[in-house]
């Protein structure tokens, strides 16, 4: 039995859906540029094994079936840089909230704009590193925290500034909980290969340009810190998906505002792991492919 | 094939786990009292039958079961008494927050206080009418929202008031969030039984005295505009579970404040519904019943 080292779920060339083991060049960690993978069998929180069967890639799609997804968690405020961008002071513990599974989506799906979050404006990039639970835990200790990660993707967490900020009741729910508002991927990588998610360079670009660039390093609370408070008196599961907070650069914290619109493109990256790139869709009536 | 009007999950005196519809005397409508129910057998959400087996009811379980659970919504502040009390303003939106899976749990489960949340002060009781999704919709008008309803249920919101107003950041979740820290149940009432879950009385007794008396007819926002607005842009999933916020008197809102102690036994109930029974457990290590 192999364990896989870089997750993938993908629609494939044969018309199926298949999870696999992403085949890359030489040189190439970016699992968006994946061609083909070889086919896992068994279950990906337990016993699987990484098979000799290749298939083509047709799409790569959200790393975790949505069946196989629990709870998702995001922190707010998680980089020095973005809570002062945000005027906001450090925070003292994680700021939690949560998104609806309906709101993940996969690494090129568009992000759907519904006329209600067209309403007012505020619409917002934020790119994030997502640790997916591959163990279920509770009260986990920091120094063992990153034994429960399953792996880790880029996501982003598309927030819609006035619905988050202003109509919510001070809640940030309504803001972020959309249809499609949760692009993740491009797959998961094991924490066999990255060992030290803290020193992982982060990003976004908007239509080709660079709009937010940091290091994981810049968090407030590390992932195993993230994990471990988390998990105090909460079980987390298998299936659970976290996102870490983002860094300074968001449309919100520059001066002039920079808001999403029809038809842009953000590409968010994360050392390591690979891309994920959506296009803005205020037409779409897509909702989550469950 | 007959469908369920009271949906029960249960422990059976054989040791085995079902669901069933609850056998009740004539004039009896809590559900709690239930000694038998009809074994039901298929899919909880589309095909299924209330089969002539009747088995013998050890214990109730939370109705649904852990696997189908999707997503866990709350609303804030939606009676228009317990706004006041809580001196807030009358929301424009329903205010949303979420709860993870593993904060439900069952009608007589205890509520298990971790040692986090004996820190500060403010653990409180919530009585809540509990809608559950039975079938998958998105842009759902107000006038057809309850036609999506699978059942209705009691449920308690229980909130550290610490955690959730001065320890997240202003987001909720951390102080609503641990392990079986949504009682519900004890089990799921058809919208073919409740038609109009307007009109219904609601409370809160601690040790045996009233704390919350209200009707849902004080509700902002209404199950059917609650449904509907979440549904905008957002689909909404079998299994999906809604608590529709609080009426006046939680332990907050009272001169002096009340406050759950360690061996507290809250009861919340809800008319053509039942009672959740829980005791406040400080020492209890139980995880979620998974």
């Amino acid at each position: 039995m192999t364990a896989f080292s870089r997750l993938v779920r993908f629609l494939a060339k044969d018309g199926r859906t298949y999870y696999g083991n992403a085949i890359l060049p030489r040189g190439v960690n970016d699992i968006s540029k994946a061609k083909q993978a070889h086919i896992v069998k068994g279950d990906i929180f337990g016993r699987h094994d990484v098979t000799d069967q290749v298939a083509d890639i047709r799409l790569l799609l959200a790393p975790l079936a949505p069946e196989d997804v629990r709870t998702v968690r995001c922190l707010g405020l998680n980089y020095a840089e973005h809570a002062k961008e945000s005027k906001m002071a450090i925070p003292q513990f994680p700021v939690l909230f949560y998104k609806p599974i309906t709101s993940l989506s996969g690494p090129t799906d568009p992000i759907p704009v519904h006329p209600l979050a067209q309403e007012g404006t505020g619409l917002d990039y934020e790119c994030e590193l997502v640790a997916v639970i591959g163990k279920r835990c509770a009260d986990v200790p920091e120094s063992k925290a990153l034994d429960y990660v399953l792996g880790y993707a880029v996501g982003n967490d598309v927030s819609h500034r006035d619905w988050q900020l202003k109509r919510g009741g001070g809640q940030w729910s309504l803001g972020k909980g959309f249809d499609g508002w949760a692009p993740y991927g491009p797959g998961l990588v094991s924490s066999s290969l990255i060992k030290d998610p803290q020193t992982l360079k982060i990003y976004t670009k908007l239509n080709g340009k660079v709009m937010q660039e940091s290091s994981t390093a810049d968090m407030i609370f590390s992932v195993k810190k993230t994990i471990s408070f988390l998990s105090q008196g909460t079980t987390l599961l298998p299936g659970d998906v976290i996102f870490t907070g983002t860094p300074q650069g968001v449309g919100m914290g520059r001066s002039p505002q920079v808001w999403l619109k029809d038809g842009d493109v953000v590409e968010v990256g994360l050392e390591q792991v690979g891309t994920c790139t959506n296009k803005v869709e205020f037409g779409s009536k897509q909702g989550p492919r469950l």
